[in-house]
């Protein structure tokens, strides 16, 4: 028999297929279960777009639908919104069970989906695979909690955690399957934030280029932290290719700031920093960084360019969750920056 | 049916007890089996001592060796040292066959056991487990063969390649796991090589402190590169502890002939660098490391102290082999610094 954490894991999956598609709402998965098969399951793939239990739901359309369970990765909307509440589309469909993850934190909602469903007769289990949940949903979470986007720093370093190599050499420390995983990752963010400088001086472009990672979504906003606009090289991919209008430049003064109209404006719910080392510990000691994804190449390159440079932080940050996986040759480092207090 | 390179992995075993402690001999290892059973297993211990040959042999006193094999994990010696050659050793105790791993380097002793042995009747197989073997033997083929130890460098980093943490926090960034684990490393040297830089701010004791490590050998030598002896502090525990005739004042500016006299002078195969980012850097840039050892504690500390500093590598230095272990929180990145050319 098949427990209700292993059915919620596959909603789970679910979920994960729209972080960083969903902004600004959360991504979120469901599965319709009945006598251990699967009659239907969805994620929410955008704002607009139908919920996951409506999609799920919509998945297992002609079938009947008593005796079955939905497990949802979180709460079930009972308000209207762009969409008619869940709660109403799970007790019309005849669901007899609902189990989901998260609690929505909203405190309008906040369990008012139990009391709904309930009402009705329906069987209500909640906080299944609640961690997991936490994890998919923490920029969703934070956006609704603090007004600031999850922020991930991502860089690559050498093992004596330089961001350059000797001159004469070439401008890549890690190797392919490393920059591909990066690909990945820049397609789970809204937007990608990058300094004047690394713009003057790497001239990124920060898009996804995995033709099937961009599938049924935007590029990132591409924001270029600057107080001198000015000294922006205008043939730049950034103000000059196919997704210009993706491009923002905001002052660098003031990045907590940038953050909040990122949230505000454009709806964003995670950032990844794309940046040298100064802008990089400007943001880590202003404890605006949530997360960090470092990538280690094989090398010691000694010389100048720090991953993390500048006055240095007054207190170490602390990595949390740490995690290893290997690229080729190459390790990547994932970790929660602790919070204070 | 055991395979000869499962056998032959239990004699590597028993090379690896022998590690930093054999010096200027190389760690050797050997197992004796007949019809799938051991009869008698040994390792060299010490310079002076038997061999494994020997002592395996003495394990299986009293037992019939016709149709046993001997496996060793480097060529049995046919000269006269402290000790008579093991090839008339094996031939004595009736043994039918050898199997080892290393051809000895040597070329006056090169293959010359093949012969002396066949010669006798006994079957000979060679290369087993190689590998394996000449990992534990780098240190004694690259002494033979250069007059250099094997010199591996180790230090300890945040995730940001610094070495201290900001002022007012502990003096530590890694766990008790990691610095029990350098306790065991130290365990497998013949000498540890410091700077008077280190000596002055870090004051370090550089001995091995965990009783069953130190059981049946000898601190490894301490070694202080300085330009400037009357410096250092008398009272400091490399100059003033039990194990202070343990401890070596070399000059600074010339690491290289410090190594090779370490080799000529005090019979050392290997020797671990524990310095600071200066003198660490400088060593690395003569060219003069072979394996890094480096515990990454989850934290990043910004400031002015990075694990490698100067002027930087006029080339990065790639490692191989590379491996990744966990302990506690922190994790031990090793690896073999790859020569050019």
């Amino acid at each position: 028999m098949t427990s209700d954490g292993e059915w919620m894991a596959l909603a789970l999956e679910e979920a994960r297929k729209g972080i960083g598609r969903t902004a600004p709402n959360p991504p979120v998965g469901a599965v319709i279960v009945k006598d251990g098969v699967v009659l239907g399951k969805g994620w929410h793939r955008a704002a607009g777009q139908p919920h996951a239990e409506r999609e799920a739901i919509a998945g297992a359309r002609g079938k009947d639908l008593r005796g079955s369970t939905i497990y949802v990765t979180l709460e079930p909307c009972s308000t209207h919104g762009r969409t008619p509440p869940c709660t109403q589309g799970i007790i019309d469909a005849g669901i007899s069970r609902v189990v989901y993850a998260c609690v929505d934190r909203n405190p309008d909602h906040a369990g008012r989906a139990d009391r709904i469903l309930t009402e009705s007769g329906i069987e209500v289990v909640s906080g299944t695979g609640g961690e997991k949940g936490e994890e998919i949903l923490r920029p969703f979470f934070k956006v609704r909690e603090t007004g600031l986007p999850w922020v991930i720093w991502k860089t690559a370093m050498s093992l004596d955690g330089r961001i350059t190599r000797p001159p004469g050499e070439g401008q890549w420390l890690t190797g392919e399957l490393a920059r591909a995983d990066v690909q990945r990752l820049r397609s789970t963010v809204d937007a990608i934030l990058t300094s004047g400088e690394t713009v003057r001086r790497d001239n990124p472009a920060l898009t996804i280029r995995i033709p099937e990672l961009l599938e049924g979504r935007n590029q990132p906003w591409r924001v270029v932290a600057t107080d001198k606009p000015e000294t922006m090289p205008a043939d730049a991919p950034l103000f000059s290719d196919e997704w210009r209008d993706r491009t923002l430049i905001r002052p660098r003064h003031d990045p907590e700031q940038t953050l909040r109209d990122l949230v505000k404006d454009q709806g964003v719910l995670s950032v990844m920093v794309e940046a040298g080392g100064v802008y990089s510990a400007a943001l880590l000691e202003a404890g605006l960084i949530d997360e960090a994804v470092i990538y280690y190449a094989p090398i010691l390159c000694g010389g100048p360019s720090p991953g993390l440079a500048g006055a240095g932080l007054s207190e170490s940050l602390r990595l949390e969750e740490v995690d290893f996986q290997q690229f080729g040759s190459d390790v990547c480092l994932r970790g929660v920056v602790r919070k204070k207090g």
